[in-house]
Order: structure tokens, then sequence, then C-alpha cells
């Protein structure tokens, strides 16, 4: 049996897998050697929301791995059969108990490494209050000059921290990506 | 063994599955009998091109199914470990042998009965000349009252051509989602 390719990521593996191009298909996929079940992967899509209330900005800290203790914004996978919005409003009632209004996309980042698209919106809050459910430990209300920017889970929050200070009053913008050379994969020093 | 939740679709079945709820997840997944497999199944994305050349607009006839013989634009399945944009323009190369400039991000749909979300992205070419791939009958640039309303392969096909007309000259915008009420899943009769 063939050794996975090191072009595939370990999680795309199968437990009894051969490594093969299907028919019609341009790329190696894993074939169960059982069953003969094709493991087609694709990036997953993260799905969250840049949300604020007069001003401050709301950040949940993460009750579960990776990145345990630190502070993001509202995300998580987009699950089956929901659409983009659906699923960061979801995200956003899940982690922190809330029900914004999106107003538009801030920003499309990818991951490449891990193979994630990150698509966050902006939102409005109706209020202040908050009520972080089980994978968050604390959420709250953060003012600009009181972000705990050393303490945040991933590149991608300080990215849409800063997308949304840039964009600050504007109706009409274009949605921000990756900053120029910048993969999300490794967390420089200092950030 | 159980059956298949009903709503869990096909293609994220297994098979030899039994039906459960991993530690510490909250949805029920389809888990290899055999091996213990868990797959995890997300929505796909699928990214493109609204590529124009002095206003003509590139659209491909397929040479596959689904929609054999209907025009799209340039758009596909992305790939593991590349970014969005970096696919948007793979699909371009692939489908008509172009390589053009991407200028913004025109819309992102989704799908949700078949758990497909779209990124589509405003694009400029180089020239006029086109090399249909394999996955492509035949490439064409379309004045816009040229267009073959009624032989285009998808509802998304449509929004995106009325959206990039919609956004026109303007530089500064916010990328379209669905229309009002609909869901990319059924095709309305004269679409």
């Amino acid at each position: 049996m063939a050794d996975r390719p090191a072009t595939m990521p370990a999680f795309a593996d199968l437990p009894r897998a051969r490594y093969e191009v299907p028919d019609g298909d341009s790329r190696i996929r894993a074939v169960c050697d059982t069953c003969g079940f094709v493991n087609y992967v694709n990036p997953k899509i993260v799905v969250g929301v840049l949300a604020s209330f007069e001003n401050r900005i709301l950040l949940c800290r993460r009750a579960i791995d990776p990145r345990k203790g630190f502070w993001t914004m509202p995300a998580g996978f987009m699950e089956e059969q929901e659409t983009a919005e659906a699923g960061a409003l979801r995200e956003a009632f899940e982690e922190a108990g809330v029900r914004p209004r999106l107003t538009a996309l801030l920003a499309l980042y990818s991951v490449p490494r891990i193979s994630q698209v990150q698509l966050i919106f902006r939102a409005v809050l109706p209020d202040a209050s908050l009520a972080p459910g089980p994978e968050t430990l604390e959420a709250r209300l953060f003012a600009w000059d009181d972000i705990p920017w050393s303490d945040l889970a991933f590149p991608s929050v300080h990215w849409a921290l800063n997308h949304h200070r840039e964009v600050g009053e504007a109706t009409l913008f274009l949605p921000r990506s990756n900053p120029a050379g910048q993969t999300g994969d490794a967390r420089p020093q200092g950030l």
C-alpha cells in the first residue's frame, strides 16, 4: 500500500487508504482500501462576525483548543445546508449569546496551509447583553484601546480588528483579504 | 445499524456507516462501522471569475455534467492548500486558458440545499485570446446583448452577470449575495 503523498495533509487521510486519481479527476485522493469510499477533501469555511455596540467590539475568550484562553471574534466552521450569513449568526449566538444584524462582508481570508477560508461579516449588536456559550470562557465588549492585543487567538483576529478600524464609517468598501505576504499560517512574534 | 438521518445529504454518507454525535460535537456525523473514521462534512467552496475584455464577458460552454452544453463563468471546486484567489485563477486557466487580473470580490452566494458557497471575483482579461480546456466545449466573449440567457447553466450565472452589470464602473462596492428569496436551488422557469 502506497504512503500518503507529501502534498496530502494528514487530516485528509483514511485509516485504510490507498492513493489514486479517480476516473475523471486530476488529483490523487485517499480511497478506502476496504470499501472504495473516495475521500474528497476541500477547504473548509469559517464564518464569523466582527460585531460592535456603540464603538465597542465583541470578543470571546476561547474555552476550547486550539488557543484556549485567548480572545477571538465569534467564528466557527460553517455547517451543511446553511447560508454563510446564517452560519455567522449561528456562531454569534452559540459563542456569545448575541443576535446581531449583519451589515457587510468585512473580509475574505485564506489560510492555505490548513485549507481554510474565513468569511467575516461586520455586524451591529442590538444592545450590550452577552451570554457566553460552552465554547467561550468569557465574552466582552472592548473599546479599541482596551483590546487585549497580546492575547488574541489567531492572526486573522488581528487582521479583522484592523480592517474593521480601517473601514471606519464607510458603508461602501471592498472586503479585505490577507494582508500582503501573510498566510495566516504562523503567528509572528509580537502578535 | 441506524439509517442515515433525513437531515444528512446522501453525499455525506459512508458505505458502512453508523450515525452518532462524536465526543465534544453537537451534530450527528457518519462514522465508519469498520474503521471508526468520522466523516466530517462541511460546505464546499466554488471559486470563479466574472472576467471581461473591453465590455465583453467570458463564458464557457460546459463539456461535463451537470448542465453539459450550457454556459457558465469559469468556476469550480476550490482545492486544498490554495487561496480563494488562486483557486479562481486556476479555474479560469483550466476552463478557458486565460490568466486574468482579479479586481474585486463580486459576489458571495450560498446554495444551502447542496451546501455550496460560491466566491465569484470580477476579473479583467489581458487580451481576447481563449484556449478552452477539457471541461469546456467552447469559450467565448459575449457582448451584453448577445449573452445566451436561455442557455445558462445555473441560477448563479444569471446572478453574477446581472450583479456585474449592476456594479458597472464602480470600484467601491459591497459584494452581492443571493437575490432576495432565491436559494440557488431550483432553476425557475424562464431562467
